[in-house]
């Protein structure tokens, strides 16, 4: 099996800067004319909520209550109980950088494959409802894999 | 060289949810005939670790004391001292996900290849006696980096 | 395009362990033969800068005083404001492993390519002049897309 113009991402981390960049790096690889798949998982799932509550059970419901969508994320570093996220986007948007939901849009405009994983799913008590449109249905990690190994480059962000 | 069917994965983190995902994507890529080497080290080491007790300097028993076992690491979000790890085994179990120590020993018994790196051991004091059954000798980073070079895929957690 | 016998890492981290690992790894791939490209971005930026101030604006200044350089990083786990780093440091000299400074000159003499992120160094407010001698000029994500996938291994770090 040969190596195709491909690039592949599992976004595991719900940070507002990591995700921000692996949204930079999908829209950034389009243009050359690469084929983008981007995996997420675990906090990652953050990024593609729709709406705040999610969970059926005790926990799921806690959970979903912490859990936030893409515009209350906070960086990795100077969070500053939200003061770092106000900072950021402020500062993103004085240089005309895109605001990591704006980049998602533009992401899936550019057909960028947004899968999520179905295990977090199963365990974090998020349905497909929950998500935004444009999402594929979820894949398990042997699917994401499977793409992977035809990948030119793929990373764990 | 060419490519082989083959999975490489540096393990630097020591965040339970993060040791999770490595052993996931492990046992998931063995079914579908790939190698796989996880190359485990700085905080990553603690998911290797049989005894709490590690170091024989000041340092490195003071660093002994508090680097973890695979079954008391936190997840990288909503420690909460504690709870929050509490809180993620009992949604795991509720959905039949295995855990952190049972997903390694899946992981051994599936040939995953686990390997120490040698400079990580050598600054935190830790030896192969310290480290559970079935792990390989300890390793440098360039043979991993040989190993990285022929794999598919290779991934930084 | 075949891919050729080159290792590319993208340095998102601004942690002191990780920025650490990643020379490792690059002066690790040198001696067997691999041409190293590293691309700094976001916090990693911090890893290249020569002075403490930087930044034009309120928030650039700001953010360049909280910036810290490559000997004032903390770990990502352990800081104890600034003790956790001054444990490793003594950790790391008395096991002979060079410290993050020795080890980036290191890397630039073994001809590692250091290249920062355009889009950071807008958004940081960070000029070339605020860099260490011998990084490169910056480029954007497309261009280090192309690096990378001629390379054998991508991480991000």
């Amino acid at each position: 099996m040969d190596k195709e113009n491909k690039l592949s991402m599992i976004v595991f981390s719900g940070d507002m800067d990591k995700i921000l960049a692996s949204f930079v790096i999908a829209t950034g690889a389009v243009p050359s004319g690469m084929e983008v798949t981007m995996f997420f998982t675990f906090w990652g799932l953050q990024a593609l909520k729709k709406r705040k509550k999610t969970g059926k059970g005790f926990f799921g419901k806690m959970l979903g209550f912490m859990l936030k969508d893409i515009n209350k994320l906070n960086p990795s570093k100077m969070s500053f109980c939200g003061a770092g996220r106000w900072m950021f986007k402020k500062m993103m948007k004085s240089k005309n950088v895109p605001l990591p939901d704006e980049l998602r849009k533009t992401a899936l405009e550019l057909g960028v494959k947004i899968v999520p994983c179905q295990m977090s799913m199963d365990v974090m008590e998020i349905r497909q409802e929950d998500l935004i449109e444009g999402v594929q249905p979820p894949v398990g990690v042997a699917s994401f894999l499977e793409e992977a190994s035809k990948s030119k480059i793929t990373l764990f962000i």
